[in-house]
């Protein structure tokens, strides 16, 4: 493999969606969402199709991300879950490497507090408020979501009060709010209302106030490396877009479902619990399809005019010269499909991802606009980018594969990775409550390989999905008739998860070259099974 | 279950011995040595018959013990493997009952100094002394290992030298030294010299002088409650004892090696490899064994004989009333056995272990002078000491079972464990080189259930002991003839392992009551899934 010298000061601008299916974006195929800027960026890079997050929700998909590391590793296995203290963020490694980690926007982090007082760290202290973080420097963190019952004061609501935008609470009442034909307030909350556009100018809303912090920070950041985490709470729920975004698409943009009617008739009592949701029931509706789909096509139209803009700015300052741009979402959305609403399983609209990746450096130019369908995933960001910024490899602790060779096109298919893992744990969800399940087992993990996805329900039997032969995902191979041949896949599979879950995932304080020294080696002085002062040979 | 309520301060006195077999106390059957105080010990408590480590090694066994979570978990699955800050540990738990853990002896702990820098954590403050040395309070930190060319000042030497004991490294040249019939001073490093006395006064030998910390330490305790971890270096090498101890025991007294010329041909390349180590040739030989065996056995004898000096001193302060007091040991000792030295394998003389408690309390009347072979792990301690100083259960993050219903009568055999862990990880070894394998794939997992002992070997075939059949594992049932029943009982062991592995073994920051009690709710003011105002249904 090619290694490279940086020249001059490098930079990577990570920007995030929430909640962006794969498919929702005019160079991944959306017929009729039609986003330019996202699609020039994979232009001047690479597009991965088969990018997949670590776990179909937002804390432990971001957790995995920030540290690169499964979430059987981390452990914050779901939303508000703290991250132990001490686990290696990429930030800790980056710091190591002289790069500046700056976080704009949402991680979804939750402060491990009690370890942070066993271990009598102040969490206003500089290293307080980067474990606090997730290992990144606070430039800006707004996670998004701010309910006034447990969020009174979010910053961004002073933002809006500076700009003339009253109310208790703007952030609720204004930017996730509507106005009805009849003049009253609706909150976005409510799938009803995602139709009326959201009572604010447009300017000040969530993703240009974000993409203004991300500009902001990069017009002061000198001459440092840094690495800048651009992080939207955008296309999340509450599905609501200020005008004009709020009514650019219309029913004749709404894509079918992807669903069977077969599906209902699951007998896998996950999937059946989870189908009997609320969530679901809801999702599973017309009406509520043909409210949410246009504000939330509306809410990525918005994502890309801003990263036009962005990008802009980045031409203007030429940033393009020395700054790796990586776009990429951190689970999808079912939006009806399969029945199902939000995330949580593993169907591709909940946790494969776009990814596009611009690399500025000469040696990428022979990849640059094309696609990879290799298996990648999210934990490749991580040593991506200490590689990228000249840092050593860091197996055991960073459990992500460096992407470099496919960037610069040396990857070889036949010894990337066989399998890709994502996991998701239920415990807290109301279908562990409803099927009577153990906390301790309520834990699902996909595995896919170059052609199938299987799902391992601890407890239950698995799911599989032929991809090839149905790429919609509608005809789980175990639910049907039993088939000899199934036996072998399901094998396969098995094995890879068992191989999976005895890897070391937590022997993160010995490096390998620290391991590799000591190999066959006493420390000085300890002599074992040595017969006398002849016998001394090792 | 009896739930308990302390009256008046209760402590724990948690004795180790390091590198002890199970089978070398008269309570555990061995015919010729005698161990009175002992077997008091388990006259008056419960006697474990199948107690197991974590690994077969000290430290990895050790972190297991301090922590109550696998090796697996906490990541230091070597000697010298930092154990990764903020792992949380039995002191940790205490702490929080209001509990003083104290250390008086070894350890074995290994500083994660590079996380401590990144949570800025100075090793000096009491905060960092307590992360430095495991959770404990070190009243006396020794871990008995100190050649002088990594450690030339040993607070042992200065004791020595405030005896008069002279010599610029006293813990080498006299306590771990002998003098030969030519008036020359052998090193105790040496196996041939192990029949010499040491040359010093017993009275100031380790043993004893880590006895006498330990009552200094309970003779100033005061009234609050206390666990002191007693953890004796003896009989681990270097296999040197003063007299009278050094012959105390004859060649009459060496019990006959359980081995087969049958285990020479194992085509287990791991088996193999270990076969051919340095000090398993050495072990292998006659005059090895009969040199360090009664070495071995003097230095047990006379731990037995400081225990009846300790436990008369407890008697006269009235300590059996509210002292729970454990004798163990962190693995065994091959000492020839199947071939082989040291520890490393999971033949029972490496990887079982003595395990007495006795325990106060009038509840546990009915139990004492009993036995118990149900399946015990040495993370069991951790839960046990903790629910004996009446704390909380904390599962997922104490990975091990509270043994009181077995020290109260009440624990039931068909809900007990069925399959019990232990981990080797033997990438530093000079056996890994040589068979060529993968750092990451150095790993043994040895199970046990009620008759079978299962060893998985990553990428080889496993190995399996019927101990019904053949209690001395003499014969390894996968490299005999194929036998189409084996299928179904090697089948059931990696399903047990696989379960295992895929556990959550890291989810630590989230404790059961916590899970439950966010079960199917979300956040207030989070709606998911909501149609309109009236569309409230949970």
């Amino acid at each position: 493999m090619t290694s490279f010298e940086p020249s001059g000061p490098m930079n990577v601008l990570w920007i995030m969606a929430d909640q962006l299916r794969w498919d929702y974006l005019s160079c991944y195929g959306h017929p009729h969402l039609n986003t330019p800027h996202i699609d020039s960026l994979a232009a001047r890079g690479v597009r991965f199709d088969n990018a997949y997050v670590q776990s179909p929700i937002c804390g432990p998909s971001r957790m995995s991300s920030y540290t690169g590391r499964y979430c059987h590793s981390h452990g914050s296995t779901w939303n508000g879950f703290p991250l132990r203290v001490g686990e290696p963020t990429l930030g800790d490694h980056l710091r190591k490497q002289g790069v500046r980690p700056v976080l704009v926007g949402k991680t979804h982090m939750t402060v491990d507090a009690e370890g942070m007082e066993w271990l009598g760290i102040n969490q206003t202290t500089e290293i307080g408020v980067r474990i606090s973080e997730c290992g990144f420097e606070p430039f800006e963190r707004d996670d998004g979501l701010h309910p006034p019952e447990y969020d009174p004061h979010p910053p961004y609501n002073d933002y809006l009060r500076s700009k003339g935008i009253a109310g208790e609470h703007p952030w609720h009442d204004r930017a996730n709010a509507g106005i009805d034909e009849a003049g009253e307030r609706k909150s976005g909350w409510y799938l009803k209302y995602s139709n009326l556009p959201a009572d604010i100018p447009e300017e000040l809303s969530e993703t240009p106030y974000m993409t203004t912090r991300a500009i902001e920070f990069m017009e002061n950041a000198g001459d440092e490396p840094w690495l800048c985490h651009l992080s939207f709470i955008k296309p999340h729920w509450p599905y609501i877009v200020p005008a004009p975004y709020h009514d650019m698409y219309g029913p004749e943009q709404i894509l079918p479902p992807v669903r069977d009617d077969r599906e209902l008739e699951t007998d896998h009592p996950v999937f059946k619990a989870f189908l009997e949701s609320r969530i679901c029931r809801t999702f599973a509706r017309d009406e509520v399809r043909e409210r949410v789909i246009p504000a939330y096509m509306g809410l990525i139209k918005q994502i890309d005019d801003q990263m036009g803009r962005l990008f802009s700015f980045m031409e203007e300052r030429n940033l393009f010269d020395n700054t790796m741009i990586v776009f990429t979402s951190d689970h999808g959305d079912y939006l009806g499909d399969h029945w199902m609403g939000e995330k949580d399983l593993f169907h591709d609209q909940s946790v494969k991802v776009p990814l596009i990746i611009y690399d500025p450096r000469s040696q990428a130019n022979a990849t640059r606009g094309t696609s990879c369908d290799l298996l990648v995933e999210s934990i490749d960001l991580a040593p991506t980018f200490q590689s990228f910024f000249g840092g050593p490899p860091l197996p055991h602790i960073l459990e992500g594969r460096d992407l470099t060779p496919i960037l610069i096109g040396e990857a070889d298919a036949n010894t990337w990775r066989t399998f890709l893992f994502s996991e998701y744990d239920y415990a807290v969800k109301e279908a562990r409550a409803r099927i009577g399940n153990a906390q301790e087992d309520a834990r699902l993990v996909m595995i896919r390989d170059a052609r199938y996805k299987y799902i391992h329900a601890e407890g239950f039997r698995p799911m599989l999905f032929d991809l090839q032969e149905d790429p919609d995902e509608l005809m789980d191979l175990c639910g049907m008739m039993d088939d000899p041949a199934l036996e072998t896949i399901k094998l396969r599979f098995s094995d890879a998860l068992s191989h999976w879950a005895r890897r070391h995932h937590n022997r993160i304080t010995m490096p390998p070259e620290a391991i590799e020294a000591r190999t066959g080696h006493e420390p000085p002085g300890i002599l074992i099974g040595v017969w006398d002062e002849t016998d001394r040979r090792s």
